[in-house]
């Protein structure tokens, strides 16, 4: 008989989804151009011409038995061997090929980083405002998600929130720097107040907690933010890294865990990942795309636009009037709404074309989300369209 | 703390991993030419030209942005529907778009396929011989696997064995044909027969047990053989597609899944696959490989020299005086060993540099595989170092 829990599923809608495909039907009637997305975080744009470059040569003049074969379960040894070179280059780590573990994408990592140090009942906790899918992901895991409420000055740890949050069963701590939806990097003296924490609480229950940083913005930071190295400041830690943003490859399904070496078992945790793959079925990312992003570990698409685009709408949503923190990386923005009811606030920024994304799913009420991975052109053009919003629906 | 189950794992090693890394290391040694490598189910012949060059040409004439953004978590709409049109023109189905979910290779189309029509506790039940992995795919879904003893005369289904295993807990019933290890196809026959002994069953039961057909050799077919298309032949029914073995294409992960337009919910499970991918960390495959197999889904790679290899072996193993089967499809042989130890038998064959696969992790005791995807070339050289192994260890 089917189950359950997947068909019961079907009926909890992604408001993200909704909207982007509200926005795009809107697009077919009055013409794409007319409607400011603000919806969807893919990136818009394209990956590194030396990206494509380097697949069409791999197609080309290697054997494609090893380009299109079977790639060992953790991922082709000598693109662990790069990756771990690369985060040690740039982040001052100790990472070897066998801490490295190639994975499908954010998700696919953090499929395996749940799975490897929690079980059934277990807790993973996280901050508010949070990625909505991180429900799914960990409570189909077997884990449940705890959520701590946000710190809504700043967005970086709610520590008396954390305090009260905090319990016995909480294996691992989730973190997501820079953050989805909120922009903002957590700052060094955060990483570091949690960092401490985490080893007082498992000096005091006597039992292991996983610091699971999940990094798919990593390299979108802008001019000014601190963002450290998360696992530089925690043994304890695993990376989850996805090329998606960086090198805007979201289809190709390209990341990978890391798992610090000086975690405790951090010699198996890796391998641990090759079994758990065995019981998800996910095998390897495909072994032409781990092929070509090795050969550009260090390089990323031409990122500047998502800072030219925050600018410009930080600076106009400040003018409005709203209240609004100003990111240090991603490409969102979440300021709050301009009543109580993000939904309704949402509800009226629509009939002016303008798609926003109300934060009740990201575990924060009140505020918006704006997804500015758009053309600057598109930005400027939505910036009187939002002054007439705010005016004529809330008289500033 | 970290998982001991998925740790527990770490101690089983696959023997067809430890003989297939023992042929690589003595292929340092003596050479690997000089290493008769029967151990690993892996393509031996490339893609073909064309998927190569449509690749390229996707990559070189279209937007980076639409190769290689998120696809739909079901899979891109288009390729979707070409898989159902090329399935209909075939098979003589009615698959449409919504009955097809993009996967990640067969392991990714089985990890949904399980988690779609079962819930803990439930069982799967399988025929020996069977592919190992079986074990921990249903195994860590929640599902139990059970195995119906084989039947050796002819690697068809023991359908006396089939009653006795049976029970009421059966929500699923898994087929693997044609067949690794054993090479042999189910007969039209066998579907038959397998088809009405589960539809009293439901009837008795009262309640559903789909079939899944796991189908990657379905395209290694040799002449003569009768390849009936299972799900044909059985309204709830899924059948997990891989282009792994038709395409060459392993290390691409890009497979799918069929519900049968006729099963029970069918116009909802592949709508559920896309709730199980986010547990499980799927998405999809990568868009550009599931663009580009999307233009060549009625071709494959040249496959000839499997049935070429086959004819050699088997013709070799009849003259030596083994009892094999002949197999209708795939890259396997499936003989029984001259002692009733296979693993002793496999041993001896060691020394001989012959790389055989003892049958005990399949299921069946007493035989051993030979995955002669290899060239045909070192197939003819084995043949007398096969002959001299026989006549030294069992005076035959």
């Amino acid at each position: 008989m089917i189950n359950e829990t997947y068909k019961a599923m079907l009926q909890g809608k992604s408001i993200i989804r909704e909207l982007s495909e509200y926005a795009a039907a809107r697009g077919r009637e009055i013409g794409y151009d007319h409607v400011f997305d603000y919806s969807l975080g893919n990136p818009s744009v394209p990956c590194p011409q030396a990206y494509t470059d380097g697949m069409i040569e791999l197609l080309r003049e290697e054997d494609p038995m090893a380009v299109h074969g079977y790639s060992p379960s953790l991922g082709i040894e000598s693109v662990r061997e790069a990756v771990a070179d690369s985060l040690n280059r740039r982040f001052a780590m100790d990472y070897e090929a066998k801490h490295i573990f190639m994975a499908s994408g954010a998700a696919g990592a953090l499929a395996h980083a749940f799975r490897c140090v929690t079980g059934p009942g277990d807790e993973i906790l996280t901050f508010a405002p949070y990625f909505p899918e991180y429900g799914p992901y960990v409570n189909l895991s077997g884990a449940r998600l705890r959520v701590v409420p946000a710190d809504t000055g700043q967005f970086q740890i709610n520590f008396p929130a954390l305090e009260e949050v905090m319990n016995e069963k909480v294996m691992a701590v989730l973190v997501n720097t820079p953050n989805n939806p909120s922009g903002a990097v957590y700052s060094t003296d955060t990483i570091r107040k949690l960092a401490d924490f985490l080893r007082a609480k498992q000096r005091e229950y006597g039992h292991d907690i996983f610091l699971i940083s999940d990094e798919p913005y990593r390299e979108i930071v802008f001019e000014g933010a601190d963002s450290p190295y998360v696992s530089g400041f925690y043994d304890n830690s695993i990376s989850c890294y996805s090329y998606s943003k960086s090198l805007s490859l979201p289809g190709e399904r390209i990341g990978y865990v890391a798992v610090n070496p000086r975690c405790k078992d951090g010699d198996i945790l890796a391998v641990m990942c090759g079994q758990i793959s065995r019981g998800i079925g996910h095998n390897c990312p495909p072994s032409s795309v781990q092929l070509a992003v090795a050969r550009m570990l260090d390089q990323t698409s031409d990122l500047s636009v998502y800072e030219t685009n925050m600018n410009l709408l930080y600076e106009s949503l400040k003018n409005l009037g709203f209240t609004v923190v100003k990111p240090g990386g991603t490409f969102y923005l979440f300021p709050k709404a301009l009543e109580e009811d993000a939904g309704a606030f949402c509800m009226k920024a629509k009939k002016y074309d303008l798609i926003l994304v109300p934060s009740d799913n990201f575990g924060v009420p009140g505020y918006f989300r704006m997804a500015y991975c758009i053309d600057t052109e598109k930005v400027k053009r939505s910036l009187p369209v939002l002054e007439r919003f705010v005016k004529e629906e809330y008289g500033r």
